[in-house]
């Protein structure tokens, strides 16, 4: 088993920290994104959408969506709560991630970190500040009320989100006005076997 | 238990379709986005990101999101692969039409049914299209190795994907060069319990 990704991006992060926290290593492939690594014949062949991160198991088969493979690493792990409205719940998190919190504090991110902020980009990069910031406070509501995105114990919904949050300072957000999520992102960086992102 | 939704919207016919295919009922209470009804503080309070279709349970819990929603109406059923893989594919393709998918081929049908193609978002429009036939693309790679998405049976992953596929001409895109999605179209309709979305 093995896993393409590029470690300075935050959906292989993700994978990262889960298996971090798993107590778990698996064979990692770098794949750098700014050389256009994900976008060859040979990865295209391997994943037809040309994202990192992705699995690849040791019978060849294929997984790419970063929440997805985090599903099948922690399978019956104390990570995905079985309750079905809890799992729901995590589902809903992960899903708030990609659609609404990734494609803006991640994006700044990139514009910022990865691209230099060019000229061309800054409308753009200021374009995702007021998505990035709803995402905020829609995580702020909710770890005002727990100390986790689902009640007292961390699940996947936590790492996924985790990825990019804890470096939103470098798409621009200032996270002084969230207490709850300043607590949150503390309480993550105490848990056994926490890596940090590669800088 | 209720359902908060626009008929009109593929996030919410997802539910819809779903409910169909399982035999299942469930109070249906319509939410007109264009009147901004999703954006109102009563609906705020219920669902803090503001989106539809959200989920009230019985007892006042809420949960949103379309693909984890579908989740909690279809746990138990066949319409969820049992299997580590299978169910980490199942995700893998939700995650792919929130992130890859919608983004441009829902967005795009927005802007043209909903909004009429206002001069203003025309630009808008037409830079959808490269991401929407690159997501068209990869479903039919899929599609040309399986009549479903995960092998021989339908599962949630057709769903999700069904909603926005299917009126992707409302969008701007020709299917005509996608055999293997028109034929995948065909065998969903032809589904026991399948409803067409309201036009």
């Amino acid at each position: 088993m093995r896993i393409y990704g590029d470690k300075r991006s935050g959906n292989c992060y993700k994978l990262q920290l889960l298996l971090a926290l798993l107590g778990k290593g698996c064979e990692w492939i770098d794949i750098d994104i700014m050389k256009g690594e994900s976008r060859t014949p040979e990865f295209i062949e391997k994943s037809a959408n040309g994202k990192i991160p992705v699995l690849e198991l040791d019978d060849g088969r294929i997984l790419s969506e970063s929440n997805a493979i985090m599903h099948y690493l922690a399978a019956g792990t104390p990570l995905i709560p079985t309750s079905p409205f809890d799992f729901a719940q995590l589902l809903q998190w992960q899903f708030f991630e990609q659609y609404s919190h990734e494609p803006y504090i991640a994006v700044a991110r990139y514009i910022n970190i990865y691209l230099g902020m060019p000229a061309s980009r800054i409308q753009e990069f200021e374009a995702k500040q007021a998505g990035g910031y709803k995402a905020l406070e829609v995580m702020e509501q909710q770890l005002s009320t727990s100390p986790f995105l689902i009640a007292n114990t961390i699940t996947l919904a936590d790492i996924s989100l985790f990825a990019y949050t804890h470096v939103a300072h470098e798409g621009g957000f200032d996270l002084s006005a969230y207490p709850a999520i300043r607590n949150w992102i503390g309480l993550i960086k105490e848990q056994k076997g926490f890596v940090a992102m590669q800088a």
